[in-house]
């Protein structure tokens, strides 16, 4: 049997999504109320491999309750797996789906947000939900960079310099950026992402909010496939995983 | 020297704002960073004795720093506090006032509002910001009770049993309800608050929301000046002061 969770998570208090030793994952956190649940071990598969401190509105995970499982209802299982998860992850629905269904390779699209707290004063309400950035951004200058992100590119120039990924073609369905008091979204979805796109896209968008980086400039930092060309790498806890599509 | 000191903090890693004995409270990190920035001790007043766990979003303070403080501009002020608080407290304004003001004393109004998170699963984004109430609450009921609350009353019921204040009239300006998705915000704003106060009105609402009391039974349940009538405390983290007058 294979179920199709949905699941959000505060990211804050993990090492992100995959297992790994000495250090609290989602994914482990998860595997284990599975396991209680199902009185079994659990494979527990993602969607993506959220980075330590990234945040999810909405993930997608498969578990797969090795046989001899507990026959708990269906409509039971979503209320029996948040009693035993922790407040910051919260299951929201679960599904039968097919044998062949891949949490991580089956998504069409996925839709990541990036928070910018853009003050001079840090907003006490988004710490660790945001990136500060003291230096007024020029949304303008912003909205006129993003056409250059849609559609097809090599994003080379947006992935993290030690990603030994050899496809870097992705393709970027919607990308926008609204400002509302001193917050500052910036929304992408696309069919994948590389390591770090996002957050990459993210601090390039910063430094053409700065006026650093012309708009124009945006083409040919992606035609250039050298990540040395664009902006930084902004932190882990201002990126939101939002949506997933299958 | 008085300062009126403009701030806000999110309460969850403080036990309230009043200083006290092995526990960190806001005013004593204000106290230290005051300390730190005056080079000598510095009286800190604060506009309300907020509890364990709650937050500000405006909070005033005044700062009175003892003889031989530094001569750091004023405009300047802001900044240097920052510089010295955590991520969690930020310092908005700082501006001279008379001797005669108190923080507390002189204020004429103050808005609080209450966010609850109103589904049976819970939001790990609002963990710790909010109450969670798995209870479908029914707004209208909970609006039809709200015109009984304002005005000149004396609300005793709807205090702490263990306060010892004696005069417990207060008046209630404006008090709303509004639901957004699950979340649903109670705004209270008045001359002045009772010790537990909002928390016990979010709680008589959230009985009336659920069809526990009837939102008639509200005058009756002032009248009766009995703790026992009125609703649950709720806790402390779903509570925000919002505004303070003066």
């Amino acid at each position: 049997m294979k179920l199709l969770v949905k699941l959000a998570f505060f990211g804050g208090n993990y090492h992100g999504w995959q297992i790994q030793e000495n250090a609290l994952s989602v994914q482990s956190v998860v595997c284990d109320a599975a396991r209680a649940v199902f009185g079994v071990y659990t494979a527990v598969t993602g969607c993506s491999r959220t980075d330590s401190g990234v945040h999810a509105r909405e993930f997608f995970c498969t578990l797969e309750p090795a046989p001899g499982y507990n026959g708990i209802p269906r409509e039971k299982l979503t209320d029996a797996l948040n009693s035993v998860l922790p407040d910051d992850i919260s299951v929201y629905s679960a599904k039968e789906v097919d044998e062949s269904f891949h949490a991580r390779y089956s998504a069409k699209s996925k839709e990541y947000e990036y928070i910018i707290c853009n003050s001079r004063i840090p907003d006490p309400f988004l710490v660790g939900r945001s990136c500060l950035c003291r230096t007024p951004l020029d949304i303008g200058l912003i909205k006129a960079a993003l056409p250059h992100f849609m559609g097809e590119h090599d994003f080379s120039a947006f992935m993290a310099s030690n990603s030994k990924i050899t496809d870097t073609v992705r393709e970027i369905y919607t990308i926008n950026c609204e400002k509302s008091e001193s917050v500052v979204k910036i929304r992408v979805s696309a069919n994948g992402f590389l390591y770090n796109m996002v957050r990459i896209i993210a601090g390039t968008l910063i430094s053409v909010g700065e006026g650093k980086i012309p708009p124009d400039a945006i083409p040919e930092i992606i035609a250039s496939r050298d990540r040395s060309r664009s902006g930084a790498t902004m932190p882990p806890c201002g990126l939101y995983l939002n949506k997933v599509e299958y």
